[in-house]
């Protein structure tokens, strides 16, 4: 998904809040917005958001001086996702279909964003995730392909949804190896946060070797290539891995809560939607019946 | 007031907005937000935002070639507000206070403000507004004021509120200059607004002199300002003008629907709140006892 121009001025509001997490005091924080506005011009809109984002938090990582100015709160996060954990493993547990509701339950803590302007409750995300249609769903694709793979790979977003993911990942019955972000950007999960969350019990985490909020192939090693071009079945996380790879000839599954208008319009949904989309729906290997793994 | 940080990303959106209201395709809008993005540098932050605007609004006009990208919808609303006119006299014609339920009707006019991100329904808003409870009443200074005034200065807002403020202006039963923008700034209120308004058969039209979305007194004319500084009485419009001189010693009653959350801040009210505000209230001669005229 390329840069729409409404990101523009987006960059800027998120270049203020991280710089403000990290401590900034007005008169820093300006010149962070001098740098960021001067930026601009060098952001192509043929790029995708995570590329742009990428060049505005090394802004702010330059400026702050700070590697990780979400890390509080990304830290809260988890240990609040924890303490919710037992609770979401009975719902999955009494529930008539617990692969789906898991993956209801993994899109409820998409909600943990901070790249958005949203406060959140996350008890109240999870209610409502539950009983909420998707908007997208292509659920059945989904099912076939867990069915035929013989592993997953799990394209993880932020620190505390994390948690949520390890529901999922246990309810997928399947080896999987949770991709993590290179190093800290925005509160994207790192693999100290993965570890954090308890994903070490249940997948291989693997990092990406992108610096992007979002899997830009262009920026990430061979060795994670390699991994993604041969996955059976991929799962994405939320919206910065879907504007990074929402052209992907891959079968990946996206699970998103829908935070911004821009994805809104791309998607052909509305904001505050949840989506379970397939990046190959309209193939043809699935038309005649069938992934073809 | 001065410009908050927050006003930066809102700019670049505002940027955005009339540069597509003025038809510039998807390159002319990012090659705009790219000179707006170099502009941030040049903004100081002790400025107020109408001063930040102006330069903004200058890049619009420069880059889409268009001196009024609001023309239409300037219209547009003004014919909106003129259908409104009969109703609203009868509103005021059966009121227990005809004087403050005019004033009411006044504020509910800025809603009509292009230079935030809103929609909105008049209709809904004169009759939220008749309901509503201000935020800020210094309507007794204000009574006060206005029966002490050999003749009244009201800086007019936005194209379209100006039929709202012909009600006011009418029911004030004091000779008045409705002050108009000199140039065209997003949808604010120019001369030839003010006449298509009705403003004409009720007010005498002045302008302030300034290009800049608020009555920013050093862009204003020699001419204006020696009105200004011997006025009885100002009645001030909306946000840009509240911005402007919200640290004046002149008797200024700020009429406003607070549109953003900055403004909101500044005043100590929530977004949404109507409030009518006099600018000397806690000064000596109004606690001694009535206005110094």
């Amino acid at each position: 998904m390329k840069t729409y121009l409404e990101c523009i001025p987006c960059m800027m509001s998120q270049a203020l809040r991280a710089g403000r997490e990290a401590g900034l005091a007005d008169e820093g924080l300006k010149t962070l917005l001098d740098e960021v506005g001067m930026l601009i011009r060098d952001i192509p809109m043929g790029s995708t958001p995570p590329e742009s984002g990428k060049l505005v938090y090394e802004k702010v990582r330059g400026i702050t001086g700070k590697k990780d100015p979400y890390s509080r709160m990304k830290a809260a996060h988890i240990r609040e996702a924890i303490t919710l954990y037992p609770e979401m493993k009975k719902i999955v547990g009494k529930a008539g279909d617990p692969l789906l509701t898991s993956i209801r339950l993994a899109i409820a803590g998409n909600v943990i964003d901070l790249g958005v302007n949203r406060q959140f409750d996350l008890i109240e995300e999870i209610q409502q995730s539950l009983g909420q249609e998707l908007a997208i769903s292509h659920y059945d694709s989904f099912v076939r392909y867990l069915e035929e793979s013989t592993s997953i790979l799990y394209l993880g977003d932020n620190a505390g949804e994390s948690v949520f993911d390890r529901i999922l990942i246990e309810a997928l019955g399947k080896p999987v190896q949770f991709v993590v972000r290179d190093i800290p950007v925005i509160n994207d999960v790192t693999r100290e946060d993965a570890m954090m969350s308890g994903l070490g019990e249940v997948a291989e985490i693997v990092s990406s070797g992108t610096p992007a909020p979002g899997t830009v192939l262009s920026l990430c090693t061979e060795e994670f290539l390699e991994i993604f071009n041969h996955a059976d079945m991929i799962i994405s996380k939320g919206q910065g891995n879907y504007e990074a790879l929402s052209e992907t000839d891959r079968p990946v599954f996206f699970l998103l809560k829908v935070k911004c208008p821009v994805i809104a319009r791309n998607l052909g949904v509305e904001e505050n939607d949840i989506v379970l989309k397939f990046s190959n729906v309209d193939s043809t290997a699935q038309i005649q019946g069938g992934p073809a793994l």
